[in-house]
Order: C-alpha cells, then sequence, then structure tokens
C-alpha cells in the first residue's frame, strides 16, 4: 500500500533531491511538486535528467497552494525558513503529517530562533511536540511521531540541518560519554560542496567564482550555529566556520573536541570502538578503522554518514570527521528517512545506500 | 530465482560499477569478484564507498582464474583487450554466457581486429555466433543470444564500446533512413570524462593535468574508429576525434553527417519525430525535442542515452550529439541491459533509469 | 614614455582582463575603467585578485561616459555588440584609436551582421578602413592602421572572436595553401571554458549546472559561424558547433578540412614543417610536433595558441586543432597585440607568453 | 647584471614554477635545471606549456650532479627532504648561497626532525646559522643573510614549507601582540588543493579519486605541525589537520586561537587594524576588511597571501584565516622572495603581485 505524499519547494536542489527519491520510493506516491517559480512548467523541462522519464518527466510543478496537498498523508517542506512557519500550522490542521526541512522548527527556543533568523516565531506552540529529525540521536523523539502517527495524529518532523547533521553525527558520542572537557572552544571547520549554496545564480554561485577557489563564509555568523549547540548540549562553546569547496554534492565536517582528563588517554582504536557500539543497528552511519579518514565522495548520492575518529595526545583532542552528502543525509535522504520511521517503515527503505564508487 | 554472476576486472572503473549495479539487481546474485591485482583485498577497502556496507563492504577480490567462475550463469569480463580472448573460450565451454565488456569480439573481421589491435584474434570461430550488445540497433543478435541461453547453450555478447555507443545511438537511425549522402567524411568529435581513461594513475590522469584542460587524443588512430565504421556502415568515411574533458563520468559524441540530396529539406523536428518512431519502447534512449541539447550531467550514473539533434540548410548537414555515462550505459550498464534480455528479463532490470538532477 | 589608455566595460571578464594586462604593461598607462552596472566600485571589491594592491585595488569604476576616455590615445571597447557601434564614432571622431573588442565592426558585410545580429549597422562606412585585429592573420591590415595612426589619425581594430581564432589560426594555413578540397562540409568542434559565457550569473552558469557537464549549445546558429567562413574563405560551408566544458579559462577548436586532390598525400609532418614557415617569426603561435596534441592548460593565462595537426589518408581529410586561452589570446591579449602592433611596439610588449606550468 | 642560478629538483612542481619565475626573472639567469628522473628531457617536452617558446622550450634537464651547479651565485632546491642534506653542504662548500625548499633545515632543534621525519640529521651544524625563509615574520634572519652575502659568504635559507606560511601569517601577529590564552588547542585546519600532493601519479591524485571529493590527511601527523608550532612558539598546542580539494593551486588555513582574557573585548575591526600595522611595507601580504574573507583564487599564480579575521566574543576566540597559492607564496614564489632579499634586491623583483581575475 502506498501513501500519498507532496512536496513544497519541489524545484530546489533539496525539493528535487526529494523528488528523486520519492518517484523511486516503493511505499510512497508523489502527488505534487509545488513551486510558485516555475508553477506550470514540468520537471523534466526544469531538471533535464527527468526529460523524456515515464512517470516523472511530465510532471508538472503546481503553486504552494495547491489543494492536493492537504489530501496527502504527508508533506515535505522543502522551503526557506519563514516559508514553513506559514505552510505548517494549515497542514497539521487539515490531519497531515509534515516532513520540515527548513529551520523554522528546529531550535527548542523560539528566542534564540528570533535572535539568529531575526523574526518572530509564530507557531512556537508547536516546538514542544515537534520531533527533531535526526534518527540515530532522536530516535525517540521519532518513535514518539510514529506513535502519534499510527494513532492518527498528524506529526511535525523538523529535520536537521546539513551542516548540523554531519557536525552532530560526528561529535555527539563523545559528548555524550562524557569524553569532552568542560569549557574552551569546541572548533567546528566545515567544508560545503556548492549544491549548499542553493539554486539561486549570483556571483558567489558563478562557476568561474566558485571552481578552483576555497573560502570560508558566514564566519561567526552561520545560522547552523545555535543548532550545533543545541544538539551537543554545548552551548556558546561552538566556534563554527563553513567553507565552500568546488564540488557539487559532499559536506565534511572536522570537529576538535578537548578531551577531559578523564578521556586524556583515551586511543583512536577505543574510540572506533565505542562508536561503533553507538551507533550499532543504523545502516547510514558506518565508523572507519582508526587511520581511516571519510571522504566525500564516498557518500554522494546517497544517505550514509562516514565518520573518521583521531586523538591528539600532546593536546589532548579528540578529531572527529563526518562526511555526508549535504543533500541527501544533509537533507532530502534524511527527511524521507524521518518519514520512513514515522509510517512504521524500515528506515532504508527507497533510499541509496552506497555512492557510485567513481 | 536469482542467477549467479561473476566478474572477471572487477577492480577497474568498468568493473566497480558492474559490482555496484549487480550488488542492487534483484535478479542476479553476485558470487565472485576477481582483480589479479587487488586480489585477497575487500571491495570496502579498494573502493571506500562500499566501506561498511553490508553484503558488499566484506566481498573480497579473487583472482581470475577462481574456479567459481565456471559455475555461474554467467561471467561478465571487464578486462583489456586480449584478456577475454585467453578468458572467453573456456568459460563457453564450461557452459557459462558470457557478457564481454572488450573490444575482443566487437568487430566482425579479426583482419580488422589484427590491424588496430596489433595482436593475432585466437578465437576467429566465435565471432559468427556474437551477439553484438548494442540493444537498441542490435535487438536481433540479443534475441538470438536469448533463444540460445533459453535453449540451454551458452551466448556470448560483445559490448559495444562507449565512443560507438553514444555515436552510433545518434547517427544510425540518419544512416538507417538514408539521409546520409555517399561519400565525404563523416566527423565524430567527441569528448569524454577522466573515467574514460581507465583506473591507471599517470601524468594523464594526474588531478593537476586533467583539470581545467581539455585536449584531443588519439586522433586520427583511435581503435573505436573501425567499430563506429562497422555499426553505422561507413567503412574508412569516420573521422573521429576523441576528447579528454575535467569531468568523471560523461562522454558526448557530436557527429556531423552530410546530409544525401534526398534529405536535403529535412527539419529538425521531422529528424526528432523519425528519430523517436525508430527509438519507440526503448526505454534509456530519450529524443530532445529540437533545440534541446543534451547534457551528460543528465545521464550520469545512469543507463540512459540523450539524443539532440539539428540541421545546417546552407552546409547541408545533420548534427547528430548523443550523451552517455560512460561507464554506465557505454560499459557496465549497457552489459547488464544486455544480460538482463539474454536472461529473458525487463532491460531495465536493476538499472538506474534517472541521474541525479543536480 | 607611456600611451593613455582606456577601458569601456572594464568589469566584464575581458575587460578585467584587459586590465590585468594593461596594469602591468610598460608602455600604457590606464587613465579609465568603466562599467556602468559597477560605477563607484573599486576594481579591488570587484575582483578580489586586486585587493589591497598598490596602484591597482584602488582604481574606480566609472561610467560609459567618462570625459577622460576622449583624452586617451587609444580605448578598448569590452562590450556586448550594438554598444560598440554606440562608442566607437565619437571617441574616433575626437581622435581616438578604439581597439573593439565586440563583434560589431567585425563582418566586412553589413548584411551579414544585420542577419546574424539582428540589428541594423549604424556605421557601415567604418567597416572598410577597420583593420581586422587577427594579426597573425591580418599583418597588413593592422600595418596599414599603424601608419596611421603614426600619421596621426586613430585607427579601428576590429578584434577577432575567440572561436575564430583558434579557429583560423589552426586552420587558415590549409586553406590559404590550397590543400582543402571545394564543397562539402568543413566541421568546427570547439570546446570553451565557463567564462565564455561570460560574468552573467544564469541557470547555465550556476557551479552546479557547470560542474561535471559537457553540452554543445547555439548548434547551428553560433555568431562566430559567418566570422569563420569570411576569414576563411569558406562561404557556406562552416558547420560549427561549441561545446561548453568545466573549466574556467581554454578554448579548444578541432577543425576537419577534406583534402583537395592535390594535397591527398600530405603527411602529419609536412603539414606540421608548412605551418612552421606559415608562421614563421610570430611569438604567440607554436605548432607542434606531428603526433603532439595542443592542450588548452598549456596556454591557459597567456597570449600564446598552441596548434596540432594530422591527417586521415583513409577519410581524405586534416584535422587541425587550436588551443587559446579564449580571454587572452582570444579577447584582452590579442586585443593587446593589435594595439601593441598599432602603436609600433614590439607585439609581445606586456603580454604572457607562457602559461602557468601546473 | 644577472646573477647565476640553477634549480635542483625542476622537475617537481615546486621546481616548474621556479622555473617559470626565474626565467622571467630580471636579474637571475637560469643555468642548469636538473632532475634525475627527467634528464636528457627538454624543459617543453615535460610540461607542454614551454613547448615552443623560445629560450626556455628547449632547456634540458642534466642530472642533480651536474657541475654547472657550483658555478651559480646561488642554487634552488626543489627537493623532497633528505635529499637536501645530501646536497647543501657541498654547495655552500664551493661557495654557492643555497635557498632550500625542503624541510631538512626548517626545525632548529634535529631531535624534532628526527622525530618527525624518522631520519638524523646529518648536518646540524648548519641550522644555527641558517635563515629561516618567511620574509615577514623573520626579517632579521634574511637581513643577516644579506649581509652575509655581500660579505661574499654563502648563506642557507630554508624556506617555510606551504602550511606553515599560510597558519603562521595569519596567526603570528594575533600571537606576538599576545592576545592568545595559555593552554588549550589551537586549531588550525586548512585546505590544500592538489598539486600540494605532488606530481606523483598514484591513487590518491588520480583525478576521478581527487575531483568531486574533499577528505583530511595525515590527521595529527602532518609533518609541518612541528614547523607551526616552532614559528609561533606554541609547543605542543596546535591540533593541525589538513584537507585535500579538488583544485589545483590553493591553499586556505583557518586558525582558531582561544583569547587570553586581556584580549576578550577584542574587535574584528581592531584585529584588521593592528594586523595592518604590523604587516606595513610588506607588498605581498593583504588583510582584508573586516567581514571580508579570503579566497584561494584571488592569490593563485600570485605570490600574494591574503589576510581574514573575525572574532567571535560568546566562545572568545579570533578566527583567522589566510590563503596563499601554495605553489608560489608557499613554495617557488617565497623561495625567490628570499632570494631577492639575500642579493639585496626589492623583494618583488620578478614575481608576480597579483593572481588571474578569473
Amino acid at each position: 500500500m502506498a501513501y500519498t505524499v507532496g512536496i513544497v519547494g519541489a524545484a530546489g536542489y533539496a525539493g528535487v533531491e526529494l523528488a528523486r527519491i520519492l518517484l523511486g520510493h516503493p511505499d510512497f506516491e508523489l502527488r505534487a511538486i509545488t513551486s510558485n517559480a516555475d508553477a506550470g512548467q514540468a520537471l523534466g523541462s526544469v531538471y533535464p535528467a527527468f526529460a523524456g522519464v515515464e512517470g516523472a518527466g511530465d510532471l508538472v510543478f503546481s503553486t504552494h497552494d495547491d489543494p492536493v496537498l492537504t489530501t496527502c498523508d504527508a508533506v515535505f517542506l522543502a522551503v526557506p525558513h519563514t516559508a514553513a512557519l506559514a505552510a505548517a500550522p494549515g497542514l497539521l490542521d487539515a490531519g497531515v503529517t509534515v516532513i520540515d526541512l527548513s529551520a523554522d522548527y528546529r531550535l527548542s527556543d523560539p528566542g534564540t530562533y528570533e535572535r539568529w533568523y531575526g523574526v518572530s516565531h509564530t507557531s512556537p506552540e508547536l516546538l514542544q511536540d515537534r520531533a527533531f529529525g535526526l534518527p540515530e540521536l532522536f530516535a525517540e523523539d521519532l518513535d514518539r511521531a510514529a506513535e502519534r502517527h499510527a494513532a492518527g495524529a498528524p506529526a511535525l518532523v523538523a529535520c536537521a540541518g546539513c551542516f548540523p547533521t554531519a557536525t552532530s553525527l560526528a561529535a555527539a558520542p563523545a559528548v555524550r560519554m562524557g569524553w569532552v572537557a568542560e569549557g574552551g572552544p569546541v572548533v567546528v571547520d566545515a567544508i560545503s560542496g556548492v549544491t549548499g549554496a542553493g539554486k539561486s545564480a549570483n556571483a558567489r554561485t558563478h562557476y568561474c567564482s566558485a571552481d578552483e577557489n576555497v573560502e570560508a563564509y558566514n564566519v561567526c555568523r552561520h545560522r547552523h550555529t545555535p543548532e550545533i549547540e543545541q544538539i551537543l548540549g554545548l552551548d556558546g562553546r561552538v566556534v563554527f566556520t563553513p567553507h565552500l569547496a568546488p564540488l557539487k554534492r559532499g559536506l565534511l565536517s572536522t570537529v576538535t573536541l578537548p578531551l577531559a582528563p578523564s578521556a586524556a588517554s583515551l586511543t583512536a582504536e577505543e574510540a572506533v570502538s565505542a562508536y561503533r557500539s553507538f551507533y550499532e543497528g543504523r545502516p547510514f552511519v558506518r565508523v572507519l578503522d582508526a587511520g581511516q579518514v571519510p571522504k566525500t565522495s564516498s557518500v554522494a548520492g546517497s544517505n550514509a554518514c562516514q565518520i573518521g575518529l583521531a586523538v591528539n595526545h600532546e593536546a589532548s583532542a579528540l578529531i572527529a570527521i563526518g562526511a555526508i552528502d549535504n543533500l541527501c543525509k544533509g537533507a532530502a535522504g534524511q527527511a524521507v528517512q524521518c518519514a520512513n520511521i514515522v509510517f512504521g517503515l524500515d528506515e532504508r527503505r527507497g533510499l541509496p545506500l552506497v555512492a557510485l564508487p567513481v
């Protein structure tokens, strides 16, 4: 039996990645793809990979107010922040489960949201019961959402952002196991491919700007900072510097964590072993052997996350590195993974497990 | 029910692409992957995309003489030329169907083979009954192989090369419909990504040589020339110049065909319409609207071929452009497509239909 | 002694390449850089390579009507077509020599201009005396312009386009030496880097569209077609298909010329030798040994053109390949080379002779 | 008057960049280029950018024992570590000034050298008087070397490594001004282009491995770690994680420094202002305005270093980012800059000040 789903904002990069996955998903039937900018155009003409593909190329974008959305079992919101504030309450009222890829319902504290995003939160009452969409670290949240859904009530899932996903999957086990020293900066230097900058054509996304270049951006003011701090429980300690590199898909987060005195003699092998126990049974997270490093090309196009670990004993620090595909595990894939769980399906259902080997 | 298969040469780029496809194929069970150079190593350590993937990462390369091969229903040969000459006869004798990705059984005339490859053909008697593996143009060949296979006899399929596949899919309908003038050069200028140069690390495949560079190579002496001429029936007329461009996967072939007087008034729209009839029912070939151009990024990772057509009336020429993924439709995907047909399955079975949209 | 110069359209890619070259030129003093869109901004803030560079970073863009322009010895027009029609007559009237990088004065026949560019030519009377700016093939034109300039009269130089430059340098010697058969298409398949698509940020120049992709564009309708035909004297015979590849700078043109019966036995070595005589004394053109191929990375950033030659005797065709940097020899570098000649300087003056080796 | 120079190891990437610069240098005459692997070959055939270039393409590589070397005024050693140990003493004995690009004479303490490089130092007596080749931070060293050279004695310059150069130019002013807290890790996350991995063709430098990929490497064990600690005086505190990104030239180092209580209220603007005073009169270092970020594409091909600064007050950290071209300011350009100083020339002499703007 297929559940019906829709995508609001399907013409953006995360949205079309959702379309790719949902069109091949055995349990979801894609009923509506919306884009105010591209309404009336066919999917195959906006994204030529779908041109001429039976059952996909001819799908036509409708506008965000498409009435079909309220008839779906679930709707994915692949929209900028504030647009989810506008759409989610109505869908939930109509009984539709909402899988939100935007930042609107991620931060538990509406005050933090307002400080970092510069706008008021218009439905803070929804924050309490929303599930945080990062299944490997917030399993209970999603289990509660699944129960709710099974009981006939719509659920709201706030999927984690791309940088917080890679960063937290790499750092959370260390934090939760008490390895991290109290006080002092936790440094997150991350590198993203250009799809992370979105579909908008501008001076920064021009091929001739991005090619053969690496640069930092939004230094000390990237909005994923409070989200990382919230997930890891490291308020005011995260120094997050994102970088842009010349590739399409891929995100690598290198996290340097000062070790607590009690963890001063931790070896990389012990860290790997503890991480593997932590992530046991989670098919998308792959903790590499000590001495191995994650590569973004090893996960691109898939929902996988690779994690590598090393210890610097002289400086007493753990280096935890996470690699994901920012559009898949960092956005669309994770959203479908969450939806699978909410609908009671195997979390792998319909999701690409392996990247192209070359 | 699953058929058992093996891959000889599974550590090369076409071989590992075969592994990727076959590991996800619902009707084939991958029993052996061989590589003399990497024997004893795990797939996941040679290609880290498979690291930690259940049922894949731990597969271990055996040597080319692995006895498991002769117990398989089919073996794919992803080896350089002459290595297939060495392997195919024995496998066929053992009753194993052989899907050969090398050049060894492509050319009908062993003399042509010997002239272009500089070695003697050691099993010319197999050429007569081999099927030419380009399903959209040689359907009868594969139907015969399927009958043979159904009757319990092993089949030999000689899959088309990457440049011949894109070039012929773009040009063959025009030739078969009699649009091409007699005499004069038919110019094939094609561009390939660097996976086309293979896994060997050398001065040409070094990142710092290939990046930010385009160049021609093997001008007037690329071995795919006689294969293109054979498929199209254009002996001695093809001027084939392959080029290398800085991308991983993707092959674009631009074919300029002089129009016969009888086709002088052909329009692009008429050409598109005739091509669509020609390829009706072939799910992987997508003929674009007049005015549209194929993109390699629209087919990369999939088994699709996009074709674009334009007419230059002043110079009386048809420009036919084909785009494929050289490792998929140009190698491993086409091989599996052929195997599907030989085993009586839907030709799409287990094959990626759509590229990543971004 | 320094001549004073200005650049109209200095914020585009060809314009800023002119700025780079002229700022380092020992005989030209850059007095004005104009850009209506960026007027008031500093060069170093629009192009951060100049940020903080003494004597360059603080140069401020003025508008196209900057009165300083009419006081210069020469003005370079790096503007789209029709904008040069608007600017050149006034500058010439003011006694300023004009080096035009646009297409406006390239085509000798205003009717051809109007047919391909869709606008009327408003100063066809200037076409007769303009010099065609491709020094290696139109030396007399530039000598006449130099005489004119020496005599105190302003000169107008219409610099060749990027594709015509690479194509004609590769093909013209063969045509002029009578090697090319009469009748039949002359096929020009060329590949350009993305700087060739200009500074405008749009769906095609977005990194995520251009990266890992090759495609043809403007098939059968690229406006450089009549320019190539004019230079080579091959009216109605050129089938020109430009392609876009994922690199910043670089243009490779592969020209396939049918050989005349009298040239049927030409060898590549003979062709190389004849080409070397043809280009003797021209420091920017480098004819490679037979068997060698030009690389765009070997000329990027420099004003050089590499040429490679091969002969296909079976199909009776010469393959002539030219590689240039589209922004340098294909635009700004060639413009400065022309200006050097017009001002009586060594043509190499101030121009980069060698690309980065890696 | 020209000084005579030679390059040992001229066929590697740093060596050929030296050749490029020295061939265009007005005060140095390149007498010998050596390469044991390519001895007998012409520069233009190994690096086709030089093919056909007058006075360069025909230069022939000799072996490392070329007797011409001992007749030069200075010799540049662009060799792997230990090879400089083998070559420098003899050259110095012959009265030749040595500009060493290897790591052999960088570390002041031979014990540290032996611990990190795994070999004994065979001429520790030379360490005391060698100048450390990072002119903006070790001006006195180079002044002393210049005096020595002016007095007729040969000098030994140990040029800084690529990561230490970018990292130290970004971090040293903060350290020297006392802004950095005592204790706790100083995190250096740096990104290098693939030229940093050298000319050797291997699995890591293969285009199809490096393209569309970012990864860390040599985590916690990169040999530039002790060099950074020595320059900055931060023994045992540097956590250095280098990353590889898909570009040819360029190195970006992001340094996160915990602020001392006395510097807790430092603003980015104050930091910029202090840095500009620190680097006053140094033409290659460009400290960007607060809010601006350095780009590797803004320095590639030039000897420039761009520095960007930001302050995270909540976590009390300074983020200092440096961008250089790893082959130029990170290797060959810096070596020539040092040689200029030692020979009493303007440090800019013969060096590229500005990157290609696009």
